[in-house]
């Protein structure tokens, strides 16, 4: 881990040396007076916003599942597809029966600021009807599904790490947890208003730990449990395993690219005044140019490092790129988005390497990117937001990886003494789609021996 | 038709089982009073909500496309691609020339109730000038784009299950009359106001009905008039013929799922009060959580059957599911709208070697999916919305059934007679692509010789 | 470019055939009047808009990506994903850091009404705190983002056409001048207020001109620097070269059409009244009427010419419309939109076999695409828009061509001069991806000899 450090100060220093670039862009004046928007109005406009950003995340879903069937071996595809559309059904089932309100308890807290409420989501009535609604927000149903996305994009980053190697029904039966209970449960932590955000001022935009960061742990401790994929380190070198399908996985991130705009800019979490709307235009243009810098960047650097672009990197440079952006999206300028996102295409490209030096295999690159750029995306919001604070972003992070790691480490854990949780060799070698499903992605296709 | 009953009969009696969970969901409190929103207002929300889930809509032609695309053998793989992006446009034309004012008579029906109105659409002056626009509804040109892409919906349907073997002329002659006639007639009985809607009572939110059993009604009739492939069922067992890529009916599928949010919150047609767009928030949560019952419940019946989870299977479960909200996707709580999703995602398990057993031969499962679907959906609605009646539905399934199997079964009749519908065995078997087309999907790739 | 003209001449001859077809649809009544939207709610509906119109253009990345990549032969796949995606990032910094205050410059001006301001963009402030906004138009940020997206599309224009042999480096070259100076400078002089929008009214709604041909004259200069790929010309013959994904091309094309109704009803700029959202309801159905009659009439024209249909053309034949409709999508009528594609489908299917007998070699077919059907739909806004004049449309055709063939024709002759511009022979046989990159997109699969 010192290693980490090291690279996450470097990182750090380098972006602080365009610290002038950060910050609010435009001159202050003397502020206008706004007519008010109606309540109706303002309601309208917010729940909408949530129902079309929430359509976005919801195509990220799509995006994993492409990027992870295309960085995968074509043996192994049919079950990185199934494991990918099965964990975002489940994620719709388990949030509504008991996520959402373990995340937003409201005032019903089971163990105030800890633990949530043990209750299924129960959406407002039809056409509003007897009900005194508050219009100052939006609508029960807009923000379920809203965030219920959110919880199934955490889900999604857990799968491309352990793909080609672990069993369907011991990453299903993870998923469920993970869905139902560790993802609420640290989640409200901040955004249901617990001990994260009451106590310690913490500050995650749209997740850069609070979903990243959190997929990322919940993978590398599967990956630790599961150990490499046959074959994958041998002599101290790393067997390349190139994926299958690169315009899958460029189909996939420009997908994701996509679906960010609705991940970042629903997380305003309004859109009912001049202001709110201008706020997430800034986090739609910052998110784009945080993409932008961290490809670009994650090019130059393979440039450099191996003489040759890559593409696979380039594209989790962009990925990189975005969850970097995600904890901050609204106060850096344009300027500062681009070297933010530019600092995690670095990272993503130097993390790689090191995982593997680890001996932690992690087919698609999840870990780095999700985790890695959780880590930077989540304290670089001290470099543009003056609310922010180093000792409660850093207190956040570590309290949220160690709940999360520890709690998945034990799970895998247990699921492996009680029904294993990784493929027999044999089955491995096969391919998990023949063997553990009996039906292969691209029958007609000549097939890989390796 | 006794076996479809008999099941039909047994997921009725699966879904009242759970009946506490259907109907709304929060206690009725003394209702509040809303300020009206301005009509201008209004008009823009409803308006912009037509232009933005139409373009959902228009994004399942894509959804179709790859999902055919990806359930056909590779050999037949440009046809696939050639008709659907050729019906698309088709119903482009065709909707604007006949159909939307054959749905949608208004006042100037031909034979009041049956028959609507012969004209194309013609739409609001540039800037509404000069006209004094009714401001209570929606742009007619939004209302027209969101129209024309259930019209267009209802023809992709049809050339799934045909694939393989019609020739493209009398594909594209029947989706010439589809779109132009068949569709908007009996649409316009329900929709645009006829006898179905007036008489009847008949309930059918977003088409599960009148978009997607029409679609399948329409397959059955070409699929009995057609035939099944060459060496589908041999010696009373069905060949498998497994498709080329399941990653584009992966793809396929997810853009499906993510159309529906349009497909079904559109339908609510009104985004004018917080009390619509509340219920568009119902529809797209409701819409997510049968999508995500039907994807499970199928994956746990192919466990139970083939004991083997089957992502074929498991992609037309999610399908079924949206199929079966479709006719009532606002007045179902989550939990019930989990379980219609859920007994539509074992129909279609159940559905699909049933009509092998008929030898009907359906390519890529739209029968099972979009009619056997679309039934329980339809009747269904009796289950959550006080409003709908038994008898209704019934009827209204039957009418809707008969018209367009009869009418499509004579036009496959007299296009076999005229034209012949078929491919020769010889382009069959070599495959329509290089047969027909002279172009093959995947030319550098190694072929099947199956 | 006899032989164009008498194309052109052609195809403005059938259109005017069709001419009562065209201009405002419904008979002109009493202007109703109607009550204002307050300020604010304006401002939230036209800056909402630009970023739902916003994400859809960025979605056209993806799209020309799928295209090409299909359209390419499996060996150059990697490098063609490689180039668009890194095209997109790279005209997300540039454009900020250079080109959009150089499109917008407003009362800034370098030379005036030639040359626009050398700035990089400056969003406004988190909240809107401390500013006067004006709240008649939209956010900064909303606009530059919906505006950036514009530039990219450019830049993904550029790539196909000089595929399979281009080196990567100049390419990049090549893209950052193009969306950092030359894209944005003859923006300025239609959509900065410059010479040509002043001077000469010239009328170009969303860019048939300013962005589709603009990619078109680019790529077409750097084909005739470049020259053909080996072995396309031999015997006066063109040998074929397959593309070797028809579902990723027909993906792409479907991607495109969606993404087109962000690019031409967003160019609407404002949605603040009912008068507004009804034109961009106008936009969208006349965008997706033009599509649907450029699909059909290149399927016809190329069963005419080819007796078979040809998916390649009638992918091409759908985008072809897009870009004809593009320069006026809003004052035509359903069936002059449907026309106006038409024509640019049959133009595309001319087009094509024309570049090869003048052996200019475009891998996708972009230069009939955008630059002949962009020129086609300028002079196409004379049909439906009496503010448009035959004279200011041909003089910004022409002044617009010449700048971008002139600068980007001595780009490319000092990028070749001094790095090479061309992949070796060996390369380019072996393909760019093993050559250049080192990473096939398909490595499990056999490959082509061709």
């Amino acid at each position: 881990m010192n290693t980490i450090s090291k690279y996450l100060g470097l990182a750090a220093g380098a972006a602080l040396f365009a610290l002038p670039a950060f910050g609010q862009d435009a001159p202050v004046e003397a502020a206008a007076a706004l007519p008010p928007v109606p309540n109706e109005v303002g309601y309208i406009f917010t729940t909408f916003m949530f129902l079309v950003t929430g359509f976005l995340v919801m195509w990220m879903a799509c995006g994993f599942a492409m990027l992870e069937a295309g960085l995968v071996r074509s043996k192994n595809v049919t079950m990185q597809l199934t494991k990918n559309i099965v964990l975002f059904a489940l994620a719709g089932i388990m949030y509504y029966l008991v996520g959402y309100n373990l995340m937003y308890p409201g005032d019903d807290w089971t163990i105030p600021n800890y633990l949530g409420n043990f209750a299924s989501t129960v959406l407002e009535p039809v056409g509003l009807e007897g009900t005194e609604t508050d219009l100052t927000y939006a609508s029960v149903g807009s923000d379920f599904f809203f965030q219920l996305m959110f919880c199934a994009t955490t889900a999604s980053i857990v799968s491309g790490t352990l793909a080609e190697r672990i069993k369907l029904w011991p990453f299903i039966i993870f998923t469920v947890i993970l869905t139902s209970f560790i993802y609420p449960i640290q989640a409200s932590w901040k955004w249901g208003g617990g001990w994260l955000d009451a106590d310690w001022g913490f500050l995650d935009f749209a997740g850069s730990t609070v979903v990243h960061s959190v997929g990322g742990w919940a993978a590398l401790a599967g990956a630790i449990v599961l150990g490499p994929r046959i074959g994958r380190y041998k002599d101290g070198q790393t067997v390349p395993m190139p994926g299958s399908n690169l315009t899958l996985a460029t189909l996939g991130t420009f997908i994701l690219w996509l679906g960010w705009f609705g991940f970042n800019g629903g997380s305003q979490l309004y859109m009912n005044t001049a202001g709110n709307v201008a706020d997430i235009s800034r986090i739609f243009a910052n998110t784009n140019a945080a993409a932008a810098g961290g490809c670009i960047a994650a090019m130059l650097t393979t440039m450099v490092l191996f003489k040759k672009p890559d593409l696979t990197m380039i594209l989790n440079g962009a990925l990189a790129g975005l969850v970097s952006i995600t904890a901050e999206p609204l106060t850096p300028g344009l300027g500062g988005a681009t070297l933010i996102g530019a600092v995690g295409g670095v990272l993503v490209v130097i993390a790689v390497p090191m995982l593997d030096k680890m001996k932690i295999d992690d087919v698609v690159g999840a870990i780095p990117v999700h985790l890695v750029c959780g880590i930077w995306g989540t304290l670089a919001v001290c470099l543009s937001n003056p609310d922010a604070t180093f000792s409660g972003q850093i207190v956040s992070i570590i309290s949220v990886g160690l709940f999360v790691f520890i709690v998945s480490l034990v799970l895998w854990l247990i699921l492996k003494a009680v029904m294993g949780i990784r493929a027999s060799a044999e089955d491995e070698v096969a391919g998990l789609d023949v063997a553990e499903l009996g039906m292969e992605a691209y029958p007609e296709f000549s097939k890989s021996t390796s």
